[in-house]
């Protein structure tokens, strides 16, 4: 086994009632910027569980993954060191409710995206065929 | 930053002349079976680079990558530990030389892939719908 990879984390772009759910961050880097719910996969967990689980305990949403968006890894991404995002869109259920990890939640229409942390409006930008695609069927 | 994620890597499906690339491993796990040519993501480097220079490095060839196909990270689809591979769809160019990694290159048909190493036929499988849209531009 190779002794380092880059590390791997999720982030989701979540639509709840027709509108996209961000959260803006407390802590370093891109403090007080509005971001992407996710974070850093844990050992033993599928992507598909740790973006369920990181929205869950960011915004209190439960979800269902719609589809994979893609993989975000361009080694400048983030100031920390290298990380790879794996993308998924997803359809939120709930009431959302910040907890310690995010100071504030935000509910932004597609149209009225602010300007957001790491490469997240281009991970949006990116996925807006697919946004549309499910809130068409709203 | 946490500590540990699950490593990354990527694998490659890889359209050449219309049939699919393998490579017979030469090391554990699965020492001798066929597989998808892929491997560990280095720090610094994008997902899409890798999986072509993993290409060229086991095999001599080129290749454009046509889509991504998906994530896949069960925890236990590599007996040595947490892996999350990245897999391409590819179309290759050039003539198939196996280096010292491989031990030898297989050229499948889609109809006639033999069992494969970790969770490779999973892949293969998943994947047949794209593959067929590659070959029926061919």
């Amino acid at each position: 086994m190779v002794s380092e990879t880059p590390k791997i984390t999720v982030d989701a772009v979540t639509i709840l009632n027709g509108k996209v759910v961000l959260i803006r961050r407390k802590n370093p880097p891109y403090q007080g910027m509005f971001a992407l719910p996710g974070g850093f996969v844990e050992i033993g967990e599928t992507t598909e569980n740790a973006v369920l689980r990181e929205l869950n305990e960011e915004t209190g949403l439960s979800a269902e993954i719609v589809k994979l968006l893609g993989v975000y890894s361009d080694p400048n991404r983030d100031p920390r060191g290298h990380t790879i995002s794996v993308c998924y869109l997803l359809i939120g259920h709930g009431i959302p409710t910040a907890d310690t990890d995010a100071k504030e939640i935000g509910i932004f229409d597609i149209t009225d995206i602010p300007e957001l942390a790491f490469d997240h409006n281009k991970i949006i930008n990116q996925s807006r065929e697919d946004i549309y695609g499910v809130l068409s069927k709203m």
